[in-house]
């Protein structure tokens, strides 16, 4: 007799109980799919007095959490982000709320026309489906997420940190409250049953019972989930932003811009990375830019013609023209003109954002039309990449990918589309 | 000393082979997405001109392939679907005409809005990029699929089945004529070096190359594709596609529709392949419906109420309500209501085409709202499932993802946006 595989047994009894979560999730989201828009607001806003009346087992739980990633050396960011105090709930309450107050994107008609054989048809926005979400260590994220996905009318399983576990066990039973008082169903979102990381390989399997991946975290998650994943994955890999002053730039824009552009919070993915000058302005132009960055304790990295306009600029290496830094470092080169702007950001960016500044239409034109990216301004900072700052409401993230939902991704982001066609009886020839 | 390892050198070949062309794409690419619609407009004709100019050349190639063919022994239907002749060689020319004769879709505004803070934000049609497109042996897909890759702004990387390399490449010679003559680069529609299989295996992992990928064939096809592929997928795999026909129908109606849908021709995606109706209705309309399907050599599986109906009706196994026949057969079972026919479709459905036929509009309204495919019809025929039908111009193929396109896939679904933001020097507080 062989002895029982424990380990086999445990992953069995995984897939056996995610299968589960996917089939629950299937039928919740079937019913969330015709829900109005009123009974899923209502949910939200039930959801966020939930969280609220809940807030001393919301503390009880997170102090577990944080007990135990204390224990096991977590450092204090990390702690940090872990961490639930009144504020951080009544923000998760707050943020469900000015959910319920977005436009329900479900079942509107993005387009209708007739046909000459009297066909009539309509394009209608429907739900996704089903929505995984892999996120690391802010609890919140479960709230948002779970949010965003009822409002959007798709069921949600969530898979959040293993560190705050309890705390979104602790959200996840606020938000089922408030769905049971709207009389939607519980599994319109769940989270996955275990804190083991073998819960992300089962549902990047499933394509059967979700549709759509969607993984927030930093670059390693991101890249494991897109080389994983059997199910199309939106998600936000890189952000290497550019600032280009152009020469027909206003020198106090220009330094306004991109101070802003870097400096305003260096860690979010629409912080500018790289700074381009075109060579005609950068005696006039470069040094007040460099004089306000040092100034405000940003290193600088620049090319051979930069470094001879202050001794504070420090050699770049080609890494530097792709490195997302997320921190008070830029690389700073100098450019003939707009097309050789052009051409290096579709070279070294990663197609997120970018910006030009200059007083020159026709430049800003050609920039705009040519830069591959999500997102391009003229004459604004780079930190306007973001869901709320573009009128869009909360964001599940920015996407970079190309396909179904580029740049930030809201509630409209969430769903798809179905053909409606009502005829008399059409036959195709 | 080693002896040269011959399959390792030609699999590196053909690696260093498949990244130029992948390079020459993007660079070809960034022209193209800033063409106007009249230079690709002229391409396009010039590539139908040089289709029509070189038929004799498609022939002779065509031969060759043929040749080929059938001392490999293909059968009659795939030497069908491989043979070029001059009607087939003018279909590949005017189709390319029709292309040039549609709207374009790249740099339409989709949506345009101001911000409280000044901010202007438009969404603007941008082409997707690198299109990989991968398919069997109908040679004809060649110039379809570059002629749409070429009207979005795409470039295209193809690889047609092996059986049909000379005709394709003869075919791609055209089409880089008509490009050199509208001054565009022919590297906005490359075919892959050979006909290897493994050149398949090359674009599916070239995720920094293609942006996206799209299969054309039989399952086997697809389902290799999407287990395989780094890049995202854009792809038709089944069409197990319904009508319900409900209490409340014209009968006159409920046959024409249900005889259409399933006979006009079978091997199409859009063709239905399960037929439900409403128990009461059964005996009144259904013996009708049997009597036209038999009458026209249609194979009936249906279930034991049905069989009851009629001795020409076969048993229905479990499997039947899932299959997609592709042929003369179809499967037949009885429903309490549209509840239960909307049940059984979105259980058994591929989520691509189904259509109700019945005079009680409560009842249509349910069924368009709850059964979650991709088209779906009241009162007509599931063969309009299709991109000329619904006035959308010539189609890659039907996608039966969720994301990005979903049902016909034509320009428009070969495009992504940018979001292009103008403004005054704004910053982010």
């Amino acid at each position: 007799m062989t002895p029982p595989d424990t380990a086999t047994a445990t992953r069995n009894d995984l897939h056996a109980q995610m299968i589960a979560l996917g089939e629950a999730a299937r039928a919740a989201m079937q019913e969330l799919a015709s829900a109005t828009a009123d009974r899923k607001n209502a949910a939200l806003r039930a959801c966020a007095a939930a969280i609220r009346a809940g807030a001393a087992g919301l503390k009880a739980a997170n102090a577990e959490d944080m007990e135990a990633a204390g224990a096991r050396g977590l450092t204090g960011a990390m702690l940090d982000r872990l961490m639930l105090d009144d504020a951080r709930i009544e923000a998760m309450a707050k943020g469900l709320e000015e959910i319920a107050a977005l436009d329900d994107p479900v079942g509107a008609v993005m387009a209708e026309w007739d046909r000459p054989n009297g066909l009539h048809i309509a394009r209608v926005r429907v739900p996704l489906g089903v929505i995984g979400i892999i996120y690391e260590s802010r609890p919140n994220v479960t709230a948002d997420a779970g949010g965003l996905c009822l409002k959007s009318g798709n069921a949600a399983i969530l898979r959040g940190g293993s560190e705050s576990f309890r705390s979104s066990t602790a959200i996840v039973a606020c938000l089922h409250r408030g769905l049971r008082e709207a009389g939607l169903p519980e599994a319109a979102v769940q989270q996955v049953p275990t804190s083991d990381r073998a819960a992300v390989g089962e549902m990047l399997t499933m394509s059967g019972h979700i549709d759509v991946i969607v993984p927030r975290g930093g670059k390693g998650l991101i890249e494991r989930v897109q080389n994983e994943s059997r199910i199309p994955v939106i998600a936000h890999l890189d952000g290497n932003c550019h600032v280009y002053v152009d020469g027909a730039a206003d020198p106090a824009m220009a330094v306004s811009v991109v101070h802003n552009a870097k400096m305003r919070r260096t860690g979010v993915c629409g912080a500018a990375e790289s700074l381009l000058v075109a060579r005609g302005a950068a005696a006039s132009i470069l040094p007040a830019i460099i004089e306000d960055l040092a100034a405000s304790g940003c290193e600088i990295r620049g090319d051979e013609a930069t470094r001879a306009l202050d001794p504070r600029v420090v050699p770049a290496a080609e890494a530097d023209w792709s490195a997302e830094y997320l921190d008070a470092v830029i690389s700073v080169k100098q450019v003939a003109d707009v097309d050789e702007a052009i051409a290096h950001i579709n070279r070294y960016g990663s197609h997120h954002t970018d910006s030009i500044v200059t007083g020159d239409e026709a430049a800003a034109g050609r920039f705009l039309e040519r830069v591959d990216s999500a997102i391009v301004l003229h004459n604004a900072s780079t930190q306007f990449a973001d869901g709320g700052e573009f009128g869009m409401g909360a964001e599940i993230g920015i996407s970079t990918g190309r396909l179904h939902a580029r740049g930030p991704v809201g509630v409209e982001q969430l769903t798809t589309f179905k053909y409606v066609v009502r005829g008399a009886g059409q036959v195709r020839p």
